[in-house]
Protein backbone atom coordinates (compact mmCIF):
# COMPACT_ATOMS: atom_id res chain seq x y z
CA UNK A 1 0.00 0.00 0.00
CA UNK A 2 1.07 3.44 -0.75
CA UNK A 3 -0.30 5.08 1.60
CA UNK A 4 1.78 7.50 3.14
CA UNK A 5 -0.38 10.41 2.45
CA UNK A 6 -3.01 9.12 4.53
CA UNK A 7 -2.60 9.95 7.73
CA UNK A 8 -2.96 13.54 7.22
CA UNK A 9 -5.79 13.17 5.37
CA UNK A 10 -7.47 11.09 7.73
CA UNK A 11 -6.89 13.90 10.14
CA UNK A 12 -7.63 16.33 8.16
CA UNK A 13 -10.98 14.31 7.85
CA UNK A 14 -11.88 14.27 11.41
CA UNK A 15 -10.79 17.36 12.49
CA UNK A 16 -12.94 19.12 10.53
CA UNK A 17 -15.84 17.26 12.55
CA UNK A 18 -14.19 18.78 15.67
CA UNK A 19 -14.07 22.14 14.14
CA UNK A 20 -17.26 21.80 12.59
CA UNK A 21 -18.83 21.41 16.29
CA UNK A 22 -16.28 24.21 17.87
CA UNK A 23 -17.49 26.66 15.09
CA UNK A 24 -21.54 25.83 15.50
CA UNK A 25 -23.36 29.45 16.18
CA UNK A 26 -26.00 26.94 18.68
CA UNK A 27 -23.99 25.04 20.93
CA UNK A 28 -20.08 26.61 20.26
CA UNK A 29 -18.55 25.81 23.69
CA UNK A 30 -19.95 23.08 24.80
CA UNK A 31 -18.15 19.34 24.77
CA UNK A 32 -18.90 17.34 22.42
CA UNK A 33 -16.19 14.37 22.43
CA UNK A 34 -18.73 11.88 22.94
CA UNK A 35 -20.78 12.91 20.22
CA UNK A 36 -17.95 13.27 17.66
CA UNK A 37 -16.69 9.67 18.68
CA UNK A 38 -20.48 8.41 17.76
CA UNK A 39 -20.40 10.45 14.73
CA UNK A 40 -16.94 9.15 13.45
CA UNK A 41 -17.66 5.45 14.86
CA UNK A 42 -20.98 5.27 12.93
CA UNK A 43 -19.18 6.92 9.23
CA UNK A 44 -16.37 4.31 10.09
CA UNK A 45 -18.76 1.05 10.73
CA UNK A 46 -21.04 2.45 7.74
CA UNK A 47 -17.89 1.95 5.38
CA UNK A 48 -17.02 -0.92 7.33
CA UNK A 49 -20.26 -3.03 6.51
CA UNK A 50 -20.63 -1.13 2.67
CA UNK A 51 -17.29 -2.93 2.24
CA UNK A 52 -17.93 -5.61 3.85
CA UNK A 53 -21.03 -7.29 1.96
CA UNK A 54 -18.93 -6.12 -1.28
CA UNK A 55 -16.35 -8.18 -0.26
CA UNK A 56 -18.38 -11.07 1.08
CA UNK A 57 -20.30 -11.05 -2.83
CA UNK A 58 -16.65 -11.64 -4.17
CA UNK A 59 -16.09 -14.77 -2.35
CA UNK A 60 -16.10 -17.95 -3.99
CA UNK A 61 -18.64 -19.17 -2.38
CA UNK A 62 -20.95 -16.13 -1.04
CA UNK A 63 -24.01 -18.44 -0.33
CA UNK A 64 -22.98 -19.33 3.47
CA UNK A 65 -22.09 -15.39 3.91
CA UNK A 66 -26.25 -14.07 3.35
CA UNK A 67 -26.66 -13.34 6.86
CA UNK A 68 -23.71 -11.56 6.81
CA UNK A 69 -24.25 -9.49 3.50
CA UNK A 70 -27.55 -8.77 5.07
CA UNK A 71 -27.24 -7.48 8.31
CA UNK A 72 -23.93 -4.99 6.62
CA UNK A 73 -26.19 -3.52 4.93
CA UNK A 74 -28.85 -2.65 7.42
CA UNK A 75 -26.60 -1.69 9.77
CA UNK A 76 -24.88 0.36 6.68
CA UNK A 77 -28.09 2.83 6.70
CA UNK A 78 -28.82 2.64 10.03
CA UNK A 79 -25.44 4.48 10.74
CA UNK A 80 -25.80 6.89 7.99
CA UNK A 81 -28.85 7.88 9.33
CA UNK A 82 -27.61 8.08 13.01
CA UNK A 83 -24.06 9.88 12.17
CA UNK A 84 -26.44 12.74 10.05
CA UNK A 85 -29.10 12.97 12.80
CA UNK A 86 -26.48 13.07 15.92
CA UNK A 87 -24.74 15.69 13.44
CA UNK A 88 -27.04 18.42 13.48
CA UNK A 89 -26.76 20.54 16.59
CA UNK A 90 -29.51 23.15 16.00
CA UNK A 91 -32.49 21.83 18.00
CA UNK A 92 -31.92 17.90 18.74
CA UNK A 93 -34.92 16.24 19.76
CA UNK A 94 -33.77 13.79 22.54
CA UNK A 95 -36.50 11.27 21.87
CA UNK A 96 -35.35 10.78 18.31
CA UNK A 97 -32.11 10.68 18.46
CA UNK A 98 -32.16 8.03 21.62
CA UNK A 99 -34.65 6.01 19.83
CA UNK A 100 -32.37 5.57 16.66
CA UNK A 101 -29.25 5.27 18.79
CA UNK A 102 -30.89 2.39 20.42
CA UNK A 103 -31.67 0.62 16.70
CA UNK A 104 -27.82 1.64 15.71
CA UNK A 105 -26.42 -0.03 19.02
CA UNK A 106 -28.89 -2.96 18.31
CA UNK A 107 -27.61 -3.31 14.79
CA UNK A 108 -23.64 -3.30 15.41
CA UNK A 109 -24.25 -5.12 18.36
CA UNK A 110 -26.18 -7.79 15.67
CA UNK A 111 -23.70 -7.45 12.78
CA UNK A 112 -20.37 -7.19 14.98
CA UNK A 113 -21.40 -11.08 16.02
CA UNK A 114 -21.98 -12.12 12.88
CA UNK A 115 -18.61 -10.93 11.50
CA UNK A 116 -17.03 -12.18 14.68
CA UNK A 117 -18.07 -15.67 13.46
CA UNK A 118 -16.39 -15.26 10.17
CA UNK A 119 -13.40 -13.14 11.54
CA UNK A 120 -10.91 -15.90 11.15
CA UNK A 121 -11.18 -17.42 7.84
CA UNK A 122 -12.30 -13.54 6.33
CA UNK A 123 -10.02 -11.22 7.52
CA UNK A 124 -12.55 -8.14 6.34
CA UNK A 125 -15.29 -9.52 8.66
CA UNK A 126 -12.75 -9.26 11.18
CA UNK A 127 -12.49 -5.45 10.03
CA UNK A 128 -15.77 -4.88 10.14
CA UNK A 129 -16.49 -6.94 12.94
CA UNK A 130 -14.25 -4.12 14.89
CA UNK A 131 -16.22 -1.29 13.12
CA UNK A 132 -19.31 -2.58 14.78
CA UNK A 133 -17.87 -3.02 18.15
CA UNK A 134 -16.41 0.71 18.34
CA UNK A 135 -19.57 2.01 16.89
CA UNK A 136 -22.14 -0.14 19.41
CA UNK A 137 -19.80 1.36 22.30
CA UNK A 138 -20.07 4.69 21.32
CA UNK A 139 -23.93 4.55 20.66
CA UNK A 140 -24.18 3.71 24.28
CA UNK A 141 -21.93 5.64 25.78
CA UNK A 142 -23.94 9.27 24.21
CA UNK A 143 -27.27 7.43 25.32
CA UNK A 144 -25.82 7.05 28.67
CA UNK A 145 -23.92 10.69 28.14
CA UNK A 146 -27.56 12.25 27.27
CA UNK A 147 -29.89 10.23 29.81
CA UNK B 1 -12.66 20.69 23.43
CA UNK B 2 -11.46 16.99 25.61
CA UNK B 3 -10.71 15.31 22.30
CA UNK B 4 -7.46 13.42 23.40
CA UNK B 5 -8.99 10.30 22.59
CA UNK B 6 -10.13 11.31 19.08
CA UNK B 7 -6.76 10.62 17.09
CA UNK B 8 -6.62 7.12 17.66
CA UNK B 9 -10.42 6.80 16.62
CA UNK B 10 -9.74 8.59 13.54
CA UNK B 11 -6.52 6.26 13.04
CA UNK B 12 -8.81 3.54 13.56
CA UNK B 13 -11.52 4.79 11.59
CA UNK B 14 -9.60 5.34 8.40
CA UNK B 15 -7.19 2.21 8.75
CA UNK B 16 -9.94 0.02 8.22
CA UNK B 17 -11.13 1.40 4.99
CA UNK B 18 -7.51 0.28 4.08
CA UNK B 19 -7.66 -3.10 5.80
CA UNK B 20 -10.93 -3.56 3.93
CA UNK B 21 -8.95 -3.28 0.67
CA UNK B 22 -6.22 -5.02 1.50
CA UNK B 23 -8.54 -8.24 2.51
CA UNK B 24 -10.52 -7.79 -0.52
CA UNK B 25 -11.01 -11.54 -2.21
CA UNK B 26 -11.24 -9.65 -5.47
CA UNK B 27 -8.90 -7.42 -5.81
CA UNK B 28 -6.63 -7.57 -2.78
CA UNK B 29 -2.97 -6.60 -3.84
CA UNK B 30 -4.19 -3.36 -5.90
CA UNK B 31 -2.69 0.03 -4.93
CA UNK B 32 -6.14 1.61 -3.90
CA UNK B 33 -4.77 4.92 -2.26
CA UNK B 34 -6.26 7.37 -4.39
CA UNK B 35 -9.51 4.99 -4.28
CA UNK B 36 -8.91 4.93 -0.52
CA UNK B 37 -8.42 9.32 -0.52
CA UNK B 38 -11.50 9.81 -2.95
CA UNK B 39 -13.37 7.78 -0.14
CA UNK B 40 -11.77 9.40 3.04
CA UNK B 41 -12.60 13.02 1.45
CA UNK B 42 -16.27 12.19 -0.08
CA UNK B 43 -17.43 10.77 3.89
CA UNK B 44 -15.56 14.01 5.02
CA UNK B 45 -17.13 16.42 3.14
CA UNK B 46 -20.45 14.81 3.02
CA UNK B 47 -20.61 15.16 7.12
CA UNK B 48 -19.07 18.88 7.11
CA UNK B 49 -21.58 19.69 4.58
CA UNK B 50 -24.57 18.05 6.50
CA UNK B 51 -23.03 19.79 9.49
CA UNK B 52 -22.39 23.01 7.44
CA UNK B 53 -26.00 22.97 6.78
CA UNK B 54 -27.36 23.02 10.20
CA UNK B 55 -24.70 25.60 11.29
CA UNK B 56 -26.17 27.92 9.02
CA UNK B 57 -29.50 27.20 9.96
CA UNK B 58 -28.69 28.19 13.47
CA UNK B 59 -26.97 31.77 12.31
CA UNK B 60 -29.46 34.03 12.97
CA UNK B 61 -30.05 35.43 9.76
CA UNK B 62 -30.12 31.87 7.78
CA UNK B 63 -32.25 33.66 4.96
CA UNK B 64 -29.05 35.11 3.77
CA UNK B 65 -27.53 31.44 3.70
CA UNK B 66 -30.38 29.75 1.21
CA UNK B 67 -27.87 29.14 -1.24
CA UNK B 68 -25.21 27.44 1.00
CA UNK B 69 -27.77 25.17 2.78
CA UNK B 70 -29.28 24.22 -0.62
CA UNK B 71 -25.82 23.37 -2.15
CA UNK B 72 -24.71 21.67 1.10
CA UNK B 73 -27.20 18.92 1.09
CA UNK B 74 -27.10 18.39 -2.59
CA UNK B 75 -23.24 17.89 -1.97
CA UNK B 76 -23.80 15.53 1.06
CA UNK B 77 -25.91 13.03 -1.13
CA UNK B 78 -24.03 13.25 -3.90
CA UNK B 79 -20.90 12.39 -1.75
CA UNK B 80 -21.78 9.26 -0.03
CA UNK B 81 -23.57 7.75 -3.14
CA UNK B 82 -20.18 8.38 -4.48
CA UNK B 83 -18.50 7.08 -1.32
CA UNK B 84 -20.40 3.89 -1.25
CA UNK B 85 -20.32 3.19 -5.03
CA UNK B 86 -16.47 3.88 -5.20
CA UNK B 87 -15.77 1.66 -2.15
CA UNK B 88 -17.55 -1.56 -4.31
CA UNK B 89 -14.72 -3.42 -5.55
CA UNK B 90 -16.21 -6.74 -6.96
CA UNK B 91 -16.70 -5.40 -10.42
CA UNK B 92 -16.96 -1.34 -10.60
CA UNK B 93 -18.46 -0.21 -13.93
CA UNK B 94 -15.82 2.74 -15.03
CA UNK B 95 -18.59 4.53 -16.53
CA UNK B 96 -21.20 4.92 -14.01
CA UNK B 97 -18.27 5.70 -11.61
CA UNK B 98 -16.78 8.33 -14.04
CA UNK B 99 -19.86 10.04 -14.52
CA UNK B 100 -20.86 9.97 -10.70
CA UNK B 101 -17.30 11.08 -9.88
CA UNK B 102 -17.49 14.02 -12.31
CA UNK B 103 -20.88 14.77 -10.37
CA UNK B 104 -19.14 14.60 -7.15
CA UNK B 105 -16.56 16.98 -8.37
CA UNK B 106 -18.99 19.61 -9.62
CA UNK B 107 -20.74 19.35 -6.63
CA UNK B 108 -18.14 19.69 -4.71
CA UNK B 109 -16.47 22.58 -6.68
CA UNK B 110 -19.70 24.65 -6.65
CA UNK B 111 -19.85 24.34 -2.49
CA UNK B 112 -16.52 24.91 -2.25
CA UNK B 113 -17.02 28.67 -4.37
CA UNK B 114 -19.98 29.35 -1.91
CA UNK B 115 -19.13 28.71 1.04
CA UNK B 116 -16.14 29.81 0.49
CA UNK B 117 -17.63 33.65 -0.01
CA UNK B 118 -18.75 33.21 3.73
CA UNK B 119 -16.02 31.14 5.40
CA UNK B 120 -14.47 34.82 6.45
CA UNK B 121 -17.84 35.84 8.83
CA UNK B 122 -18.30 32.18 9.79
CA UNK B 123 -15.82 29.82 10.14
CA UNK B 124 -17.86 26.87 9.82
CA UNK B 125 -18.45 27.66 6.49
CA UNK B 126 -14.65 27.81 5.93
CA UNK B 127 -13.98 24.41 7.30
CA UNK B 128 -16.65 23.13 4.95
CA UNK B 129 -15.15 24.75 2.21
CA UNK B 130 -12.08 23.40 2.46
CA UNK B 131 -13.70 19.67 2.72
CA UNK B 132 -15.36 20.30 -0.08
CA UNK B 133 -12.03 21.33 -2.37
CA UNK B 134 -10.12 18.07 -0.89
CA UNK B 135 -13.01 16.04 -2.45
CA UNK B 136 -13.26 17.47 -5.67
CA UNK B 137 -9.32 17.25 -5.99
CA UNK B 138 -9.95 13.70 -4.96
CA UNK B 139 -12.26 13.17 -7.53
CA UNK B 140 -10.56 14.44 -10.00
CA UNK B 141 -7.05 12.50 -9.44
CA UNK B 142 -9.16 9.37 -9.36
CA UNK B 143 -10.60 10.42 -12.57
CA UNK B 144 -7.22 10.81 -13.76
CA UNK B 145 -5.41 7.68 -12.68
CA UNK B 146 -8.80 5.59 -13.92
CA UNK B 147 -9.29 7.00 -17.15
CA UNK C 1 -50.13 20.44 -13.59
CA UNK C 2 -49.48 18.54 -16.83
CA UNK C 3 -49.41 15.35 -15.06
CA UNK C 4 -52.16 13.17 -16.55
CA UNK C 5 -49.58 10.51 -16.89
CA UNK C 6 -48.70 10.33 -13.37
CA UNK C 7 -51.09 8.15 -12.50
CA UNK C 8 -49.52 5.16 -14.26
CA UNK C 9 -46.53 5.87 -13.33
CA UNK C 10 -47.61 5.97 -9.81
CA UNK C 11 -49.47 2.41 -9.91
CA UNK C 12 -46.52 1.15 -12.11
CA UNK C 13 -43.84 2.41 -9.38
CA UNK C 14 -46.16 1.11 -6.33
CA UNK C 15 -47.19 -2.69 -8.03
CA UNK C 16 -43.13 -3.03 -8.73
CA UNK C 17 -43.00 -3.13 -4.14
CA UNK C 18 -46.09 -5.42 -4.44
CA UNK C 19 -44.50 -7.85 -6.97
CA UNK C 20 -41.06 -7.80 -5.97
CA UNK C 21 -42.62 -9.24 -2.73
CA UNK C 22 -44.27 -11.60 -4.72
CA UNK C 23 -41.80 -12.59 -6.51
CA UNK C 24 -38.95 -13.24 -3.31
CA UNK C 25 -37.44 -16.06 -3.22
CA UNK C 26 -37.42 -16.51 0.31
CA UNK C 27 -41.00 -15.74 1.12
CA UNK C 28 -42.79 -15.34 -1.69
CA UNK C 29 -46.66 -16.77 -0.52
CA UNK C 30 -46.27 -14.27 2.50
CA UNK C 31 -49.05 -11.69 2.85
CA UNK C 32 -46.78 -8.24 3.14
CA UNK C 33 -49.80 -5.71 2.74
CA UNK C 34 -48.58 -3.74 6.42
CA UNK C 35 -45.09 -4.23 5.13
CA UNK C 36 -45.93 -2.58 1.94
CA UNK C 37 -47.84 0.32 3.27
CA UNK C 38 -45.27 0.85 5.11
CA UNK C 39 -42.38 0.89 3.19
CA UNK C 40 -44.38 3.14 0.91
CA UNK C 41 -45.18 5.63 3.20
CA UNK C 42 -41.90 5.90 4.52
CA UNK C 43 -40.85 6.88 0.79
CA UNK C 44 -43.62 9.24 0.42
CA UNK C 45 -42.64 10.67 4.35
CA UNK C 46 -39.12 10.44 3.05
CA UNK C 47 -39.64 12.97 -0.20
CA UNK C 48 -42.17 14.82 1.43
CA UNK C 49 -39.74 15.99 4.25
CA UNK C 50 -37.11 16.86 1.57
CA UNK C 51 -39.24 18.69 -0.29
CA UNK C 52 -40.62 20.28 2.45
CA UNK C 53 -37.32 21.36 3.78
CA UNK C 54 -36.46 23.13 0.93
CA UNK C 55 -39.64 25.05 0.11
CA UNK C 56 -39.02 26.14 4.15
CA UNK C 57 -35.87 27.61 2.80
CA UNK C 58 -37.49 29.49 0.00
CA UNK C 59 -40.15 31.49 1.87
CA UNK C 60 -39.48 34.61 2.80
CA UNK C 61 -38.49 34.11 6.64
CA UNK C 62 -37.44 30.60 6.58
CA UNK C 63 -35.75 31.76 10.17
CA UNK C 64 -39.10 31.13 11.36
CA UNK C 65 -39.34 27.57 9.88
CA UNK C 66 -35.78 26.08 11.45
CA UNK C 67 -36.78 23.89 13.63
CA UNK C 68 -39.43 22.63 10.74
CA UNK C 69 -36.27 22.13 8.70
CA UNK C 70 -34.43 20.68 11.11
CA UNK C 71 -36.79 18.01 11.77
CA UNK C 72 -37.88 17.23 8.39
CA UNK C 73 -34.75 16.36 7.47
CA UNK C 74 -34.06 14.00 10.06
CA UNK C 75 -37.31 12.61 9.70
CA UNK C 76 -36.70 12.01 5.54
CA UNK C 77 -33.02 10.13 6.77
CA UNK C 78 -34.73 7.76 9.06
CA UNK C 79 -37.87 7.09 6.69
CA UNK C 80 -35.14 6.24 3.69
CA UNK C 81 -33.65 4.08 6.12
CA UNK C 82 -36.63 2.32 7.38
CA UNK C 83 -37.71 1.62 3.70
CA UNK C 84 -34.53 -0.06 2.94
CA UNK C 85 -34.24 -2.24 5.66
CA UNK C 86 -38.17 -3.17 6.30
CA UNK C 87 -37.81 -3.72 2.05
CA UNK C 88 -34.96 -7.02 2.87
CA UNK C 89 -36.94 -9.64 3.60
CA UNK C 90 -34.33 -12.69 3.61
CA UNK C 91 -33.27 -12.60 7.18
CA UNK C 92 -35.06 -9.56 8.96
CA UNK C 93 -33.51 -9.59 12.27
CA UNK C 94 -37.39 -8.55 14.44
CA UNK C 95 -34.77 -6.56 17.46
CA UNK C 96 -33.31 -4.30 14.72
CA UNK C 97 -36.61 -3.89 12.71
CA UNK C 98 -38.52 -2.80 15.78
CA UNK C 99 -35.88 -0.49 17.34
CA UNK C 100 -36.07 1.42 14.09
CA UNK C 101 -39.66 1.44 13.38
CA UNK C 102 -39.98 3.07 16.27
CA UNK C 103 -37.18 5.49 16.07
CA UNK C 104 -38.99 6.41 12.55
CA UNK C 105 -42.48 6.25 14.27
CA UNK C 106 -41.17 8.57 16.66
CA UNK C 107 -39.21 11.29 14.45
CA UNK C 108 -42.73 10.81 12.18
CA UNK C 109 -45.12 11.79 14.97
CA UNK C 110 -42.85 14.86 15.72
CA UNK C 111 -42.55 16.37 12.41
CA UNK C 112 -46.40 15.83 11.76
CA UNK C 113 -46.94 17.93 14.80
CA UNK C 114 -44.35 20.51 14.02
CA UNK C 115 -45.42 20.77 10.35
CA UNK C 116 -49.09 20.57 11.49
CA UNK C 117 -48.50 24.08 13.56
CA UNK C 118 -47.47 25.70 10.16
CA UNK C 119 -49.91 24.12 7.57
CA UNK C 120 -52.71 26.61 7.79
CA UNK C 121 -50.21 29.44 6.38
CA UNK C 122 -47.59 26.92 4.47
CA UNK C 123 -49.30 24.62 2.55
CA UNK C 124 -46.46 22.67 2.31
CA UNK C 125 -46.22 22.30 5.49
CA UNK C 126 -49.61 20.46 5.18
CA UNK C 127 -49.15 18.06 2.88
CA UNK C 128 -46.03 16.93 5.12
CA UNK C 129 -48.03 16.63 7.84
CA UNK C 130 -49.82 14.44 5.97
CA UNK C 131 -46.88 12.37 4.68
CA UNK C 132 -45.36 11.73 8.31
CA UNK C 133 -48.79 10.78 9.95
CA UNK C 134 -49.89 8.22 7.55
CA UNK C 135 -45.81 7.21 7.62
CA UNK C 136 -45.85 6.93 11.62
CA UNK C 137 -49.49 5.17 11.74
CA UNK C 138 -47.67 2.64 8.93
CA UNK C 139 -44.82 2.22 11.08
CA UNK C 140 -47.17 1.68 14.53
CA UNK C 141 -49.43 -0.71 12.40
CA UNK C 142 -46.29 -2.85 11.45
CA UNK C 143 -44.90 -3.19 14.81
CA UNK C 144 -48.14 -3.99 15.99
CA UNK C 145 -48.29 -6.79 13.38
CA UNK C 146 -45.24 -7.91 14.00
CA UNK C 147 -45.00 -8.28 18.21
CA UNK D 1 -52.32 -10.30 -1.43
CA UNK D 2 -54.53 -8.17 0.38
CA UNK D 3 -53.77 -5.12 -0.84
CA UNK D 4 -57.07 -3.95 -1.17
CA UNK D 5 -56.15 -0.65 0.24
CA UNK D 6 -52.91 0.03 -1.48
CA UNK D 7 -53.90 1.56 -4.56
CA UNK D 8 -55.41 5.03 -2.42
CA UNK D 9 -52.07 4.84 -0.83
CA UNK D 10 -50.00 4.94 -3.74
CA UNK D 11 -52.15 7.72 -5.00
CA UNK D 12 -51.62 9.90 -1.92
CA UNK D 13 -48.05 8.64 -1.77
CA UNK D 14 -47.63 10.28 -5.43
CA UNK D 15 -49.58 13.31 -5.52
CA UNK D 16 -48.11 14.63 -2.05
CA UNK D 17 -44.98 15.31 -4.61
CA UNK D 18 -47.33 17.20 -7.15
CA UNK D 19 -48.68 19.14 -3.87
CA UNK D 20 -45.35 20.05 -2.64
CA UNK D 21 -43.68 21.23 -6.35
CA UNK D 22 -47.62 23.03 -6.41
CA UNK D 23 -47.28 24.85 -3.09
CA UNK D 24 -43.46 25.80 -3.13
CA UNK D 25 -43.00 29.26 -2.47
CA UNK D 26 -40.35 30.23 -5.02
CA UNK D 27 -41.80 28.39 -8.18
CA UNK D 28 -45.42 27.29 -7.49
CA UNK D 29 -46.69 28.07 -10.96
CA UNK D 30 -44.58 25.65 -12.59
CA UNK D 31 -44.80 23.25 -15.24
CA UNK D 32 -43.16 20.21 -13.45
CA UNK D 33 -44.73 16.72 -14.72
CA UNK D 34 -41.57 15.91 -16.27
CA UNK D 35 -39.30 16.63 -12.94
CA UNK D 36 -42.10 14.86 -10.98
CA UNK D 37 -41.97 11.75 -13.04
CA UNK D 38 -37.95 11.50 -12.25
CA UNK D 39 -38.53 11.79 -9.16
CA UNK D 40 -41.00 9.16 -8.68
CA UNK D 41 -39.11 6.83 -11.13
CA UNK D 42 -36.10 7.31 -9.30
CA UNK D 43 -37.63 6.35 -5.40
CA UNK D 44 -39.46 3.51 -7.42
CA UNK D 45 -36.02 2.27 -9.08
CA UNK D 46 -34.38 2.75 -5.86
CA UNK D 47 -36.40 0.26 -3.64
CA UNK D 48 -36.79 -1.77 -6.88
CA UNK D 49 -33.04 -2.21 -6.71
CA UNK D 50 -33.09 -2.67 -3.54
CA UNK D 51 -35.06 -5.58 -2.98
CA UNK D 52 -34.03 -7.19 -5.95
CA UNK D 53 -30.45 -7.33 -4.29
CA UNK D 54 -32.07 -8.76 -1.61
CA UNK D 55 -34.30 -11.47 -3.27
CA UNK D 56 -31.19 -12.32 -5.15
CA UNK D 57 -29.29 -12.91 -1.89
CA UNK D 58 -32.41 -15.43 -0.83
CA UNK D 59 -31.64 -16.92 -4.06
CA UNK D 60 -30.44 -20.47 -3.83
CA UNK D 61 -26.92 -19.66 -5.69
CA UNK D 62 -26.34 -16.02 -4.75
CA UNK D 63 -22.95 -16.38 -6.48
CA UNK D 64 -24.52 -16.32 -9.78
CA UNK D 65 -25.87 -12.45 -9.45
CA UNK D 66 -22.85 -10.87 -7.74
CA UNK D 67 -23.16 -8.62 -10.78
CA UNK D 68 -26.72 -8.00 -10.53
CA UNK D 69 -26.47 -7.25 -6.81
CA UNK D 70 -23.57 -5.16 -7.33
CA UNK D 71 -25.39 -3.07 -9.88
CA UNK D 72 -28.54 -3.03 -7.76
CA UNK D 73 -26.73 -1.33 -5.18
CA UNK D 74 -25.13 0.77 -7.13
CA UNK D 75 -28.23 2.25 -8.68
CA UNK D 76 -30.14 2.25 -5.28
CA UNK D 77 -27.88 4.67 -4.30
CA UNK D 78 -27.23 6.63 -7.18
CA UNK D 79 -31.45 6.79 -7.85
CA UNK D 80 -32.01 7.87 -4.23
CA UNK D 81 -29.24 10.94 -4.37
CA UNK D 82 -30.84 11.72 -7.57
CA UNK D 83 -34.08 11.75 -6.46
CA UNK D 84 -33.26 14.35 -3.31
CA UNK D 85 -31.67 16.56 -5.61
CA UNK D 86 -33.95 16.83 -8.03
CA UNK D 87 -36.47 17.81 -5.77
CA UNK D 88 -35.17 20.80 -4.36
CA UNK D 89 -36.49 23.36 -6.26
CA UNK D 90 -35.27 26.48 -4.72
CA UNK D 91 -32.46 27.26 -6.40
CA UNK D 92 -31.08 24.21 -8.85
CA UNK D 93 -27.81 24.67 -10.03
CA UNK D 94 -27.89 22.35 -13.78
CA UNK D 95 -24.62 21.61 -13.78
CA UNK D 96 -24.81 19.53 -10.63
CA UNK D 97 -28.31 18.21 -11.45
CA UNK D 98 -27.29 17.31 -15.34
CA UNK D 99 -24.05 15.28 -14.56
CA UNK D 100 -26.23 13.40 -11.50
CA UNK D 101 -29.03 12.43 -13.82
CA UNK D 102 -26.33 11.32 -16.76
CA UNK D 103 -25.07 9.32 -14.03
CA UNK D 104 -28.47 7.91 -12.61
CA UNK D 105 -29.77 7.42 -16.44
CA UNK D 106 -25.90 5.12 -17.09
CA UNK D 107 -26.60 3.11 -14.02
CA UNK D 108 -30.15 2.28 -15.07
CA UNK D 109 -29.48 1.66 -18.18
CA UNK D 110 -26.88 -0.98 -17.07
CA UNK D 111 -28.81 -2.50 -14.92
CA UNK D 112 -31.79 -2.92 -16.80
CA UNK D 113 -29.69 -4.52 -18.96
CA UNK D 114 -27.85 -6.93 -16.42
CA UNK D 115 -31.58 -7.51 -14.63
CA UNK D 116 -32.85 -8.04 -17.79
CA UNK D 117 -30.64 -11.32 -18.18
CA UNK D 118 -31.99 -13.23 -15.74
CA UNK D 119 -35.98 -11.91 -16.05
CA UNK D 120 -36.73 -14.99 -17.35
CA UNK D 121 -35.99 -17.35 -14.17
CA UNK D 122 -36.48 -14.72 -11.69
CA UNK D 123 -39.19 -12.46 -11.89
CA UNK D 124 -37.96 -10.26 -9.36
CA UNK D 125 -35.06 -9.44 -12.05
CA UNK D 126 -37.78 -8.74 -14.42
CA UNK D 127 -39.43 -6.28 -12.35
CA UNK D 128 -36.68 -4.41 -11.22
CA UNK D 129 -35.32 -4.61 -15.14
CA UNK D 130 -38.12 -2.45 -15.95
CA UNK D 131 -38.27 -0.08 -13.02
CA UNK D 132 -34.52 0.56 -14.15
CA UNK D 133 -35.96 1.26 -18.01
CA UNK D 134 -38.03 3.63 -16.53
CA UNK D 135 -35.97 5.41 -14.27
CA UNK D 136 -32.92 6.05 -17.21
CA UNK D 137 -36.06 6.82 -19.52
CA UNK D 138 -37.13 9.34 -17.24
CA UNK D 139 -33.67 10.69 -16.82
CA UNK D 140 -32.92 11.04 -19.98
CA UNK D 141 -36.65 13.07 -20.73
CA UNK D 142 -35.52 15.39 -18.00
CA UNK D 143 -32.16 16.03 -19.04
CA UNK D 144 -33.69 16.97 -22.91
CA UNK D 145 -36.06 19.25 -21.16
CA UNK D 146 -33.74 20.97 -18.88
CA UNK D 147 -31.57 20.95 -21.64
Amino acid sequence: MRNTNLPQTLRDAMSSIAKMFETHPVRPSSDHATAIECITACYACAEACNACADACLGEPSPGHLVACIRLDEDCADICLATARVISRLTATDKTVAGALLRACETACDLCAKECGEHGGKMPHCAVCAAACQRCADACRHLLKEAA
